[in-house]
């Protein structure tokens, strides 16, 4: 969550990567293959199931190319996802309210996404007890509060909300349920949730609750 | 989360279950013994990796017995699980922001107790891909949204937050941000989430928000 997107983009439903491949170049095109072949083996054999190796013979491309590029797997799962939320910029709606809700909507396309959550869920699930899948999945997170962070600071400085309003908690309050629904209670996540969770956290931060403490 | 304890029978740090166990009786001994067997499996193995036949040889106990008395390993595990956390009764502080923190207090201890930890990691990574652990986690983690939800129709009942406010909602927004720390961002859970979620979400409810809709 955290990093809007343009609609068209997310929600086109390609396995590509949703058009984020630049066309033409042989570059370019080793990348989406690789990219393609890392998605299939996580869809299919889970995290620690696949290694760079599975995916140089499936992607057809040589395994030094994977190593030279990308080092190991945990650094080019990270490259993936980072090329596909790398061009999604923060909303702007004018308000609190609608700037939260325009995340929550981005939270709902990730997780219907069809690249970006089969490889929410391997790294989720991997990252229990492996520590390289944890590290790129709080990298990841950590990387979009940062960013997102940005539409709580902008309603501080319209004054809509105190100053020392802790961005990053508001962000992490807002995306939490949603997580928590996919990974804890199994519960499905429902249309209307992006607005009712925008609007209680909102409320909240408006209430002066999730200030910043001192260190 | 949901379900408060003595924080006494929960902090005790004893991996035989919090001394829940009756002392005496052969069938007693014998749960226990199966339950610890389970326990040291699950945090060596992970839930893919254990079975009703490996726990009952760790247990020395007969694997019919097993089998007779839970079916199979999920019907195990949402007894060991409930048996950790059926004594709890709900908080009643007086008011909604006590309750929410208390409960918050709850989740903290089950995040760092001996037994639940593991039990909860394990059956947490395994709900990504398997939907006989899915079904176990949903099963428990709705339970204890029901029983904890009773805080916030006590709240209405004194007249302290709308009457209208969606109960199981409001416990939801307490209990993401904990689990969204714990298998999303990775971040520590600190000593002050408890208070803060608390009242943060307290604040959303008294403002109006968090009402059920009609259906």
């Amino acid at each position: 969550m955290g990093i809007v997107a343009e609609d068209d983009a997310l929600m086109q439903g390609d396995s590509r990567l949703g058009g984020s491949v630049r066309p033409g170049g042989r570059t370019a095109r080793t990348r989406a293959a690789v990219f393609d072949a890392a998605i299939a083996e996580l869809g299919e054999k889970g995290f620690a199931g696949t290694n760079l190796e599975k995916i140089a013979g499936r992607a057809g491309v040589a395994l030094s190319t994977l190593y030279r590029r990308w080092g190991n797997l945990t650094g080019l799962l990270q490259d993936l996802v980072d090329e596909l939320t790398l061009d999604l910029s923060p909303p702007d709606t004018g308000s609190l309210d609608g700037d939260l809700a325009a995340l929550g909507r981005l939270i709902l396309q990730l997780h219907r996404h069809p690249v970006h959550r089969p490889w929410m869920d391997a790294v989720t699930a991997a990252a229990v007890h492996d520590p390289a899948a944890r590290a790129v999945l709080s990298r990841t997170i950590m990387a979009r509060i940062q960013r997102a962070a940005g539409v709580v600071e902008a309603a501080a400085a319209r004054g809509e909300i105190p100053v020392d309003t802790d961005a990053a908690d508001v962000i992490r309050m807002l995306a939490a349920p949603f997580y928590y629904r996919m990974y804890v209670s199994g519960e499905p996540l429902t249309d209307d949730l992006p607005e009712r969770v925008a609007g209680a956290v909102a409320a909240a931060v408006r209430a002066g609750t999730l200030r910043r403490t001192t260190p």
